[in-house]
């Protein structure tokens, strides 16, 4: 198994090159969470673009280093965008994160999502309930019989989406990362769980979309498991540094954002996790 | 009439059954202020979930406690998400609160606000020329003759909207909440006057809309009446306290969503309100 | 020329005038910054309105002092609404703000960009990279021979777009003010080069759609040329104030709102600018 000193050299690395090169990563993101994707990414060193339409889907995944779609709420364009986007992404192996935000809910949604099977995202983030949905929207173990799904909430542990999650990353030889209390990250071989955080992230809307386009900020500079737990563990160092500082979800934010500009990458890597073969 | 004493303990129980349920309030709503809305929710104890799609509008009708609907922003598949899920909430006799945003702009807002007569919104919430302009597109009494909406910002005091809020409140069976510098609140028998807030809470968009959004979230919990009430109060509470550690707009708007979660339900039935027979 | 003195005096009125008067400004624009726009816009004075819909635009060009259209996130219906919009404001003469975000970038917001040529705005704003880019689309000087522009970020110096810039101005009849490290804003005659900002301004998303939606609130009370240098010349002077105070972009952003509403008009005409003849 790889080391967690190996894994760390590369975290140190992705974090570094983020900071020096500000890659641009396009997003196709929720209209709740868009501005808070947005400053994360810029908070992290990497920048930002959102679009909507067909075309500029196409070209944000030609022009961006790496390109964060999530479904959180859908027009009616997306039918045309969404998949037009995901076929240049994977056509041209450009590394995408996939955000599943309420997997199984809504005709759109579901097809769009099935859709995505086949585009194989380098990264899937989401929560317990929405990696457990879409694996079973693919057809891959791991998935209950029943979704937990409740609006943008996942009613199910982390621990419960293990095997969704490793199914999920085995198919697209990418990584999966379940936001929770701890959070699990997998590119199918080995796990990660990272460790830190506050209670202040589920008072506050877009922690879990914010993480996604961070992911793909680092996705520009790393391996999707690489990325995928780099991102988990600066969201984990700040999430726990700003709760520290506030007593409030509005100040939590806006503190958040500073820590995440703050960190250095020695820290980042520094912040505690695990990993175990799976 | 009911006494001041019976109204505080039906908030206290609100909040308190907020607090501890984390009931789901969704919302089609505009996009201006739609981070806002949610971050307010989730402050006060609630759940969020926004949707454009007509579907989606439906399902989240049914999926949640109840929902928020605001005419801020409109797009054209408003045309038939909003009717849809106006019709699914009045079939299946869901609380739902009801933002006219500048009633009287623009033809399929107008189209939209008249529709919405025959599905009676438990809770209206606007200010006080939006509910005059509402009256008045229902050929209620209470309108005047001429409008006096300016985009978003009322030009009539409360108390000239009052025979308006009334008059709604009696046509829908459940409650009115004018905004304004101390809010009404009626049921069409009794009104409730909230006093407190902020002159800061004019200078932050979206203090209406996500008051909106969180007399969703107690409607869940509480009557109409009881929930634009306790929500008025725990507005009113928070913009006065963040109003005192603060010198701008900025600051106010984040140690407001702080003073949202910190407020108890004690404090919140206390603030200052009072009650006269219509 | 022009004395800088008598800049300084027009732009105290300017400020002041919005102070007292409260004038309704209001904007079609991305979902990524829309409320940073309004909020940014009522801080200084302002009031804001957002549409969508082909009617609202042309409803909102006309009940509106001034208008801001930003092409930063297009949606379909923006086909229609943005030429019909831009066709009222420029047959009522009313003075209007384009932020031609991300120039080159597409085909539909090319074609737009390119309708704007005969609507003549009152006021243009964007990066060096986007000026460079909007005068290269309509075939005026100082635009290269290829466009630097990378999704929503500049790769060119305001210097560079100096000449574009002008030729702009001078097409329109109005003002260009180009966003940098130094500001260059030019009504085609006279320059003037304000200085102030932040570094944190490109680490947080919107400081120059604000800016623009700034510019349309102070555009309802002066001439182009002192609308965009008073606008420039507040954001210059909030952005230094609201740096010495913090350590992060997060709070950043949020003293950065209390500075632009902090700013009296004198603090504001004295931020340090320069001026010449072109």
């Amino acid at each position: 198994m790889i080391s967690k000193e190996n894994i760390q050299n590369r975290m140190i690395q992705a974090v570094e090159t983020v900071k020096r090169t500000n890659p641009m990563a396009g997003s196709i993101t929720n209209s709740v969470t868009i501005n808070f994707v947005a400053n994360a990414q810029l908070a992290v060193g990497g920048s930002a673009a959102m679009v909507y339409l067909p075309d500029e889907g196409e070209f944000l995944a030609k022009a961006g280093a790496a390109t964060y779609i999530n479904v959180g709420t859908l027009l009616p364009v997306y039918e045309q965008t969404l998949p037009r986007t995901a076929k240049v992404l994977h056509d041209l192996s450009k590394p995408w994160v996939l955000d599943p935000v309420a997997a199984g809910f809504g005709l759109l949604r579901t097809e769009l999502l099935r859709q995505y099977k086949e585009y194989k995202p380098s990264v899937i983030r989401g929560n317990a309930s929405e990696i457990i949905a879409l694996a079973g929207l693919w057809g891959l173990d791991g998935s209950s019989e029943e979704s937990h799904v409740r609006g943008v909430d996942s009613t199910d542990s982390v621990i419960a989406a293990r095997a969704a999650a490793v199914a999920l990353a085995r198919w697209t030889g990418g990584a999966v990362a379940v936001s929770g209390k701890t959070d699990l990250i997998t590119d199918g071989s080995v796990i990660a769980f990272s460790q830190g955080g506050s209670h202040f992230m589920e008072k506050i809307t877009g922690s879990g979309c914010s993480l996604g386009g961070v992911v793909a900020v680092y996705a520009t500079a790393a391996s999707p498991f690489i990325a995928a737990l780099t991102a988990s563990s600066v969201y984990n160092l700040a999430g726990s540094r700003a709760e520290n500082e506030v007593d409030g979800p509005g100040s939590f934010q806006t503190r958040f954002l500073d820590e995440l500009y703050k960190a250095t990458a020695v820290e980042i890597a520094n912040n505690p996790f695990e990993i175990e073969e799976v």
